[in-house]
């Protein structure tokens, strides 16, 4: 007997879009054809709209340029930043699809110590689909992966895990250092391979990098704001932290998963450290007033979904952070905006409940 | 002009003890010899007193078995269990030495993929050294490590890190699987090097493995008790999960860290695991309750010893988990009296202040 011929179809190829934030021709891509031509591209075209940004033949993909921003969301664009890689999260806003991968265009296809090509989308996807375990650590890393499993002592009633919203992946070559640790240390190369996913547990929070990184678009993405930076703010290069910190304290509400380690990718430039250090040097005192905000926020019960979530925070933050300059106030009027901006182009979305909700606290005596 | 020849001194030689738990000749340290000749071993030999345990030649050891243990702690002696591996923190106990390491005789020198020996001892000595970050997680992994740092947005003030009070070392080939795992799995083998060290963040429990484990003794040493276990009781097996659940509990209290990854050693044997079943069956559902409860306890600010903090975490055992089953109440009494022998044999050390405690809290808003 012959065995039928199949096409096999890649995963969430109709359920996944890659946005890339840019300002030059995207021929970063040719390296990641193989892995990334069956999805559909949303380009966000940084600077100068009047630019033509080149994509390289037989990618499937929208762009959008400033004025496309301004057309679609009219006065509410004041919430999406200008020259800065925070504009991304508009291509977060205008997919209908129900995850996402987002990717800069200094990042290439990197290698496993084997010499085999990471293919960094499916990594992601397969520690989108699978599980996350908040409430309890486990040894042996990934507890779903093959191979892998709970070990000893890991409490039964919680290896079903929850849901994993987001996916954060990692760097080889060059780090992503601030700019003190760029100045200090200008010859650090990453090089080291840690083949492990894991599960930043509830109450933790991490340095999300905007890099290299998956996400559940319905469960997550209205908190996925980038928030105020580039031209005209007094801070940049903390889009991606900011959008970590408060997508990481909703996802502990929620119950819902983070993830952090495999895949790697190639970050092939270090930005200029001086230029880094002008954009950053009033978020490095600042967060140290941001972090503890961050691990003391409580989100009201009745917040059961991501908008709710994050307009609740948005309150927090122009009460508690508000003081410490009027940026915050600013920002938190523009989270509100943001959230707004989501409801309008995905309508319906905010009443989808989260059912993880009550599975969030673990069972208390 | 000539180099003086100098002697390499391993490090913490004089600060270091080795504990192993025991039935049989150690014939297993012939593999270890390059690595912990240097070192002081404490033996502590279960089951039958009667029986000679063969010690290779050129190692510097004592050895106690039941007798001594009765003679040392008198009527003391019921808080160390009998016919158990739990009977290793008697070692702990008579250790003088700042630091202990404690492994199982199964358990070998393991090969990183460049096929060179791991010298597990000296892995767990530098992560002690080093300090643990258990506020904020960092997505490089440790970043006192060689090649490795801080990422951007972690926070400037935390970076100093903490104290580390616990290293917990990994398995390849045999993994720590309990029972029904076991069973399910039979075949499975850990061949996974992960290269990393990482701290377990504050408020999150893991399951703490005995076999391949340093701590810092002064530090942390009064919380190390290894529970009831084995001969007489209705439980096995979770002798270093109580420890493990115990001392994570306390070293957040006390603003210490724990780490867990690196170093592996090579686990040559699975255990039967019908037996293992007949010995975890009742801490299979028994941990359901525990886990809770330990995610619960708030230690009073007034416990700044750990002596302090594992007499009032017995008082809350006896009080929890005493209505599961009357053996909590018994093993409450135990860990008071293991507390009591511990300031017995190491007097003074109950007023040796922990200076971290003002900062195991992050500062709030």
């Amino acid at each position: 007997m012959s065995v039928p011929a199949t096409t096999v179809t890649p995963p969430l190829a109709d359920d996944l879009d890659i946005v890339i934030p840019t300002i030059r021709n995207l021929d970063f891509l040719e390296q990641w054809r193989s892995f990334f031509q069956p999805y559909h591209l949303i380009i966000v075209q940084d600077g100068d709209p009047s630019k033509t940004i080149r994509v390289p033949d037989g990618f499937d993909y929208e762009l959008y340029n400033r004025n496309d921003i301004n057309r679609i969301l009219g006065t509410k664009a004041s919430c999406i930043s200008f020259k800065d890689s925070a504009c991304r999260c508009f291509g977060f806003l205008v997919s209908k699809k129900k995850y996402i991968f987002t990717i800069d265009d200094d990042c290439f296809v990197a290698k496993d110590p084997s010499g085999q090509e990471i293919n960094a989308l499916a990594q992601h996807i397969h520690n989108l689909l699978t599980p996350s375990t908040p409430y309890f650590f486990n040894t042996l890393y990934d507890p779903y992966r093959e191979g892998a499993d709970f070990v000893r002592g890991y409490p039964f009633s919680l290896r079903e895990g929850v849901t994993t919203a987001i996916s954060h992946g990692l760097w080889l070559n060059i780090p992503d250092y601030d700019a003190p640790t760029q100045l200090v240390k200008p010859l650090e190369r990453n090089s080291r391979y840690v083949d492990a996913v894991l599960t930043i547990p509830k109450g933790t929070l991490f340095p999300m990098c905007g890099m290299n990184l998956g996400f559940h678009r319905e469960l997550i993405g209205p908190a996925m704001y980038f928030g105020l930076m580039g031209d005209g703010q007094p801070i940049g290069r903390y889009d991606d932290m900011w959008a970590g910190w408060c997508a990481k304290v909703i996802c502990d509400h929620l119950g819902l998963g983070v993830k952090t380690g495999l895949p790697y990718i190639w970050h092939s430039k270090a930005s200029n450290p001086f230029v880094n250090l002008k954009k950053e040097y009033k978020g490095i005192y600042w967060q140290e007033e941001i972090i503890p905000f961050f691990q003391s926020v409580i989100l009201p019960k009745d917040c059961t979904t991501p908008q709710k979530c994050y307009v609740e925070l948005a309150k927090l933050v122009k009460e508690k952070l508000g003081p410490i300059d009027p940026y915050f106030g600013k920002l938190s009027g523009e989270m509100v905006t943001w959230v707004n901006a989501w409801n309008e182009l995905n309508p319906s979305t905010d009443v989808a409940a989260v059912k993880n909700i009550d599975a969030a606290a673990p069972k208390k005596k």
